[in-house]
């Protein structure tokens, strides 16, 4: 069975662990690059890295970097005049230095992803949605355009959000296979990620909504516990943006898109809500493990 | 007493440290970035570093890096499917990440240099030779043109040279302060460094040259001992790029720009030597230690 998923970082990524742990699942996941940055001079892709993290099993406790990292490098970087809020543990800089090395060696961030899933002995395939760079920007009503890890990591997502946009978007294709993963996909699945900060960026790319929306059947995965997200700002940034609260909020996030929602049992009685032709399901969504990401894995795919 | 010195790496570091070790000396450092470069995507200047990390005491043993060293990142980077020839360790990475983010964010090298020499509590001025990025290259017979770290460090300078180029120097100016330094200077020292390889790229750099040719009083510093270097390729580079061997090769490498040569005693009998106007000077020019340093460089003054 072909499976292709959209992801953003820590939720998103516990699904298609889940996902990947089925034996006749042919994973293909894609995900969001609206994060990358360059930090410290380094091109960082934090979503990609925690998805190949995760699907190792060897993603840190905070949901993001590697576990038990050391702290060499920024513990003397510290002492330079820099401001040191994006936190990087030696393990994961040698990730984002070979991914630097490579893309100034030409490559593109579709190969250096291959090449990492490769090292971290990964069965599923990692996707960039696209190879060309696009960085999320939030607005913040009195501010203006906050990149994207200046509002999540330094500013710790307090501020209001009231827009958002894809630099760059215009003019980037989709990642080679991309588009093919979503056509040939038995089911696509939009993972329990932030809908703005996360997966509006994968389907802002060209051509990948209008394939998601010809998929064979696409269902979505909400991030939402009792109307708010384990942590991050979901809840927040769907209200400043205009968007419905709860699950009528994740529907309204993808129009068009979703045949199937599945919700938590903490929010079951949403099944009464009037969501068009979508259909909601509910089931036990918090994955504490990779037990509880398999099993969730196997119900979304209906066994 | 104001002292100008051009340094290269180890043995012109050392005989800085020596210089700034005297009280009434103010000294100028104007050091070589032909053998910067872009590893792993970031900006490393070898020669800075190594300036930097000798006046401070706290260079490695091999003469490069920074001592005791931890080595986290590299460990896990030889994993990723990229050549690691050049190792750094995890402190001294710290320093080319703030100097890769500095760089991106649109300081100069001069500007990065003179932070990192207020982080390591230096009192000498640092200034890289120029600001733009000039990279020495080699020609190896039958081979072609080698960047300068692939021939030094991945090759371990074993290949012949029959000839070198500074690659962007025409459109280099120097930094801010290096002419004014060498004029202002009552002495300018040509520290112990490879002529060729790290005291040629200084001196190619626009109004360099001149500004040594009309300074007040130069003074060299052989690098040999017995025609031969401590370690590294002078002798090897010199004879093919057809330089005379020994110290008469020195002082045919520095064409009417010094007044005076100091070299070590174990080639005293080139005192004999015809080399024109320039006064060749016997001292014990090996630096062990620290004390070593301060002693040679008060006699290198005249103390």
């Amino acid at each position: 069975m072909k499976v292709a998923a959209l992801s953003g970082g820590v939720g998103g990524a516990r699904m298609l662990r889940g996902l990947t742990a089925l034996d006749d699942v042919e994973l293909t996941a894609i995900v969001n690059v609206g994060d990358d940055d360059l930090i410290y001079g380094v091109h960082v892709s934090p979503d990609i890295d925690t998805v190949i993290y995760t699907l190792a099993g060897l993603e840190g406790a905070a949901g993001w970097g590697l576990a038990d990292d050391s702290n060499a490098v920024m513990s003397v970087l510290e002492k330079f005049p820099i401001d040191t809020w994006f936190r990087i543990g030696d393990r994961d800089l040698a990730t984002s230095l070979f991914r630097q090395a490579r893309l100034h060696a030409g490559w593109t961030l579709s190969q250096v992803t291959t090449a990492q899933s490769a090292v971290f002995g990964l069965r599923a395939s990692i996707l960039p949605v696209t190879d060309e760079p696009i960085r999320t920007e939030v607005h913040v009503p009195g501010e203006g355009w906050l990149p994207f890890q200046s509002y999540f990591v330094d500013r710790q997502h307090r501020p209001p959000v009231d827009d958002i946009r894809f630099s760059g978007v215009e003019s980037a294709a989709p990642a080679p296979g991309v588009i093919a993963a979503i056509q040939d996909a038995d089911v696509v699945v939009i993972g329990p990620s932030n809908p703005p900060l996360s997966i509006w960026p994968i389907l802002a790319v060209e051509g990948v909504a209008d394939a998601v929306g010809s998929a064979k059947r696409v269902v979505g995965v909400s991030p939402l516990f009792g109307g708010r997200p384990l942590k991050g700002p979901a809840d927040n940034v769907m209200q400043g943006l205009g968007l419905p609260a709860g699950t009528a909020g994740i529907v309204a996030a993808y129009p068009g898109l979703l045949d199937e929602l599945v919700i938590d049992t903490m929010d079951e009685s949403d099944v009464e809500l009037d969501v068009g032709e979508v259909q909601l399901r509910v089931l036990p969504t918090r994955i504490s493990d990779g037990a509880a990401a398999t099993d969730l894995a196997a119900k979304l795919l209906g066994r």
